[in-house]
């Protein structure tokens, strides 16, 4: 393969590469050199020309992987025909939905060889999901009456902690029966907030994504 | 002082002297060289015959730290005179009262910069402590009528992630504040699966914990 010439090809070239080793071999596994080996010709420097190092592939990967899915999430955020209950509903169905998330639970990265990814991830939650999607759509649910609570800023985080993290099969490596028990404690959690928000619809697309994981392994 | 003819004890002297230094100056600030200085002459080499990093030296203290109080823990798990919510609350109570805490606040590692240490506690809580201590108590609870669930497993570890994960200002550098919310949100959380087990006095406590790291930093 020709070295791109534009550079914002070479960088989907290298993001592209690097996601598919991450995803296969984990990225822990994952050297800069086996990178270079699948670029198909392209040099070392061009690689150290975009990134620093892998950590830094692996925080464009995975910005690339939410960029495109947060735009349906701030969509949701900032429609106007919806109260905020209604709009936590609405962006969990969404966001479960993507297509994007059958590729994530196909390739299925090893969260248990992989703390950096992990860690990325938890921060992304809580310093991202939570203040800029979660929070804005409490606050509104407390203006328009459909939410009750005097500390918005900490249930946005516990939320999206329990939902992002807890609940994902890949991290804590679950079995489909594990992620429905652990729905139906997420469920019961947010009925104790009065959120009764989390239907079979949900129910049955989380566990879906369960299955696709565990068929993967 | 004369290097120790036994490993255990030198094994020993090494985490004295780490746990001190963590102490003094804080963990960030402590360096391996530090600790070496501190050894009265042991020499490099016999410190990384035993560790392999500063961070394998503080999962031992930790470790250590942890294990005499973990026996506490069981003690209350094992009793015979409390049902299973009376334990649930003695356990936050013991364990949040236990004199290593204040230790463990003032060491203050910054989990900012340290995915290992994240995912250690991560693993700790989840493989550990929620199957260990517990799920125990909560299955005695199933029977004894005092706690409700038909997802003992699921229930122990969230209640046990959001208390030792999202709780700890250490892990998101919380202020005494934030904590102080977490703790409120935790409680409703609590008191949504008919727990109603976190008083004044658990609240206190752990913005006291707070308030000891917010000293520190």
């Amino acid at each position: 393969m020709a070295r791109n010439k534009h550079p914002e090809e070479t960088v989907n070239l290298i993001l592209d590469t690097a996601f598919r080793l991450f995803m296969e071999k984990g990225y822990e596994y994952t050297s800069i050199q086996d990178i270079i080996n699948n670029l198909g010709g392209l040099s070392k420097g061009a690689i150290y020309h975009h990134f620093k190092s892998k950590e830094d592939i692996l925080y464009a990967v995975t910005d690339r992987m939410t960029s495109e899915s947060n735009k349906i999430l701030a969509g949701i955020r900032d429609a106007s025909s919806l109260n905020g209950k209604e709009k936590l509903k609405t962006i969990f169905k969404m966001s479960l939905n993507r297509p994007v998330m059958d590729d994530i639970f196909t390739v299925a990265p090893n969260f248990n060889n992989n703390s950096k990814l992990l860690f990325n991830i938890l921060n992304e939650t809580i310093y991202k999901a939570a203040p800029d999607y979660i929070l804005p759509i409490i606050k509104q649910g407390i203006s328009d009456g459909s939410i009750k609570t005097e500390y918005p800023e900490q249930l946005a985080e516990l939320i999206i902690l329990v939902a992002n993290v807890w609940m994902n099969p890949m991290i804590f490596d679950n079995t489909k029966e594990e992620i429905y028990c652990k729905c139906m404690v997420f469920r019961q959690m947010m009925d104790g907030f009065g959120l009764d928000i989390i239907d079979d619809e949900i129910l049955d697309r989380i566990t879906r994504l369960a299955d696709i994981y565990e068929e993967r392994k």
